[in-house]
């Protein structure tokens, strides 16, 4: 890696919005900006909203760029540069979007799926610095995931490696957005988490929860669950712990198959702090095979704000 | 790799006998012998078995061979030679058996544990040879694994990566030896098999396994369940479509997080047949995430008898 302070833009192209910045290599974000996706005109629509975000940070830049680096969901080929399918991008099938932008602006296009960009980011500029194998969970609507492994992502077969929402905690659980029963996702994405509580709250009149969402239910968020437990409500803590006990689970199976015993986790979820990652290290060192149990390693993402816009722009690093 | 023809000495060390054999490049087993394990006498006692297998085969031996890779259970350092704690291995702990068979006779000595020394036999000489990627699961008393990926052993941050068999498909499930609850290795494995049958065969009084096992359930085994399912008999095919069903759900957290698609069947039950692994594909097909589902293959593992010999035998060739 050359000394030379050098420059990348991150695109984080998500389905409502579109997040760009220049980037320093040491995870400085120099200038920002954010468009709207306009998914609903189709691809022209949504690769004509990049380029015009990438114009408003290129105008009077003055930094050296190494390149631009796109985190997007769907299937991505990195090496082909193309995105498939990404879910609400109507009438996108597979288009090369890394061969759009490179000719637009005569820059380097490194392009990845958002999971594997967020932990790259991660592994460059946050809590994965200093760390050479680890497993990056996003929680979010979804629960994605990225395998580091001796500082290299691992893709699998197609590119399509570190899917650890698609987990199953319980073979005959719930049905999963994927077909399957019981992944990991239905237990603790966003989704599942606010359907569970809503269920349940009424049968807890007393529940601090109440207070937040001033009495009514559809402002519930994992915020205002996080807040309740902070404040010592017991069914906001039985709900933390339980998620904790969820993914515990899994990430017990992933560490098992993988020998690898150190996890980040981001995504809203990991704004739910101490008492969901002490939960989480509970059960997974009563679950992993017993020579890992001493060595497994629960720790938030470091990159919080712009997480999108630093993973992407990671990725001309990482790849440079 | 140089074309001469080249041998290895493979050791397959169980608990109960130790299997040599002198494996040529292509697979082929010239000589080969076993002798006891004599477990209870010690780490001592082992090697000196160890020994007096390799001297048989090194009598009036005239190939050239390249070293000796000897299979282990318990935790081993490839890189160190060491072996630590094999289950059944009474007054074991840690040897550095690598360095003391090395030093008797002057030939490089490849360790590695038993799991990884099946896949890396079916990659050299059996079911893998033309496959980059697969996970090798071989199914006995306990289930274990393997991860080749691009032809290289996935091995994790301390060398114990594949632990398939500790993949939970049900977080509340049974306890298992490891401390984890509802791993594959409590639905797959030899012994929870056979207690299942016995303890419903008596619901099932015109079931033909009564046949094969004379009547007495102590005669049990998975063969006879086998027998009796390829003889039409139902019970026994639900147990083997319910094994392929437990499968075929760990199998698929397997593939979603490693994005492999190839899974290679050993051991006992793979014995099983074509009725076992069409219902573990049945099951992956509908449980992977959509990219994947064409791509299943699940197929038998080709190394049978003397698999351990063979497999043990691949690691010399492996690392030459």
């Amino acid at each position: 890696m050359p000394k030379t302070e050098k420059y990348a833009i991150g695109v984080d192209l998500g389905g409502t919005l579109v997040k760009l910045g220049i980037v320093s290599r040491q995870g400085k974000i120099i200038k920002k900006t954010t468009v709207e996706t306009k998914a609903d005109g189709g691809p022209e629509s949504v690769i004509a909203q990049i380029k015009y975000g990438v114009n408003i940070l290129l105008h009077k830049n003055k930094y050296k760029l190494s390149g631009i680096g796109i985190g997007s969901p769907g299937t991505v080929s990195m090496k082909n540069g193309t995105v498939e399918n990404p879910p609400n991008f109507p009438g996108w099938k597979k288009i090369n979007l890394g061969k759009i932008i490179k000719k637009e602006f005569n820059l380097k296009v490194h392009i990845d799926n958002d999971a594997n960009a967020a932990a790259i980011g991660e592994m460059i500029f946050g809590a994965g610095k200093n760390i050479d194998s680890f497993v990056m969970i996003t929680i979010g609507t979804g629960v994605g995931g990225g395998i580091v492994f001796n500082r290299k992502m691992f893709r699998g077969e197609h590119g399509g490696a570190g899917e650890v929402g698609h987990i199953t905690v319980d073979y005959k659980g719930d049905k999963c957005n994927c077909g399957s029963y019981g992944c990991i996702e239905t237990y603790a994405g966003n989704a599942y988490l606010i359907r569970r509580v809503k269920e349940e709250l009424k049968n807890y009149p007393d529940s601090k929860i109440w207070t937040f969402i001033n009495n009514n239910p559809d402002n519930l968020t994992p915020e205002f669950i996080n807040m309740a437990a902070e404040n010592g409500d017991d069914f906001a803590k039985s709900v933390v712990h339980d998620l904790g006990y969820f993914l515990g689970a899994a990430l017990s199976s992933v560490s098992n198959l993988l020998d690898i015993s150190t996890f980040i986790i981001g995504g809203g979820v990991a704004g739910f702090g101490d008492p969901l990652f002490k939960s989480i290290k509970e059960i997974m060192t009563r679950r992993v095979l017993t020579p890992l149990r001493p060595k497994i390693k629960i720790i938030p993402a470091r990159l919080k704000n712009d997480a999108g816009i630093k993973g992407a722009s990671s990725l001309v690093f990482y790849n440079s």
